[in-house]
């Protein structure tokens, strides 16, 4: 098997995701740094693993891949056999119910909150101004999302099944950036939510993403 | 097997993608028209199908699904021996690829799309006045998503294969608005974009959900 290999950058949510599976699994690779302060995502070279020019890119052998989710879907089900087991195999159904939870996260939860990333957290490291308009527009929206979240844990513990899976793992990032703004109180008024959180986010494999972080900043 | 019912509205791009997968897989189900008018899909019995309050909603006996991608996918794999083959499968490998074209879809494509069916589309469907910056903005994000397209297409006579597969699928709505709008330019000037367009908007399973939106306008 071809050595696999992530470039990205530890402060980039969707390279934190890849990052986070691929502890997860405790499989080996390669992490490969993208200056993106020297635009090296705009390069010719990482636009060959990437048309996009976004970060990450993942490599191993002939398989080029981007698109964080589809990245963590193809690490989680490649190595089903080893580390956490991320997905819900079974039957057809089962994996239905987990991509189902996967959509949402994708789908409902990650435009308002990587709207509040960006004006909460990422604006003020980078010495802009906070848009407050939108961030109280975008913390209404997260808002109705984690409503249905708190009736969701409040029956299952995660949100696809009993276990940890995929569909937890895709949060992390921006719940994490999230907890340390002023859009902690969404996730602390939400019992369930809140519980959720705190065990998703003391996962071994997210403090290991968390180290690589803080060498950035 | 119990029968299979999709709650929607032909009109909802999101009920479009399930029902052409639905035709492309040539399966029988029910189809339960959702009086969005009459805020049907914010009813207590609609939200016990689909908890955001968004058609379209998917039974079959106790599997609830809702979110249209996951629906898809669900469909594709359990009557993966009906219909149009709408995946990859083979390997890990190249079931990864099918799930980047998707993602791509869902992260690229859709965003700038969406927003210009609403500005374009929707807006003069209800009286309303599109707005023009936004509009545009949007026109010149899409812009630079098809040029990415354009490079794919001309090596792949489909996104993540050669055959038609559930990547290309879920373009079909948001495709069929924007080339009924001043968007359509984007597409036409892209020879191989254009090409791809006019292949999957030929489908006979896309006739047949163009032919339940004509019977709602």
């Amino acid at each position: 098997m071809a050595a696999m290999k992530l470039h990205g950058n530890p402060l980039s949510t969707a390279t934190q995701r890849v990052l986070a599976c691929l502890y997860e699994k405790d499989v080996e690779f390669q992490f490969v740094d993208v200056d993106m302060g020297a635009g090296e995502h705009k390069s010719e070279k990482f636009l060959s693993l990437n048309p996009f020019g976004q970060v990450p890119a993942f490599e191993e052998g002939d398989l080029k891949l981007f698109e964080s989710r589809a990245t963590t879907q193809y690490i989680a089900q490649e190595f089903s056999d080893k580390g956490t087991q991320l997905l819900l195999p079974g039957s057809n159904k089962t994996m239905a119910v987990l991509q189902l939870w996967k959509e949402v996260e994708a789908h409902q939860f990650d435009p308002p909150a990587t709207k509040l990333v960006y004006e909460l957290r990422y604006k003020p490291f980078f010495g802009l101004t906070t848009d407050t308009a939108v961030a109280e527009e975008n913390e209404a929206k997260l808002g109705k999302v984690l409503d249905v979240y708190e009736g969701r844990l409040a029956q299952s513990k995660y949100l696809a099944c009993e276990h940890f899976s995929l569909a937890d793992l895709h949060h992390l990032p921006t719940v994490q950036y999230l907890m340390g703004s002023s859009a902690k109180k969404l996730f602390d008024s939400r019992p369930h939510v809140s519980a959720w959180v705190a065990v998703i986010t003391a996962r071994p494999s997210w403090t290991k993403v968390q180290d690589m972080v803080k060498q950035k900043v």
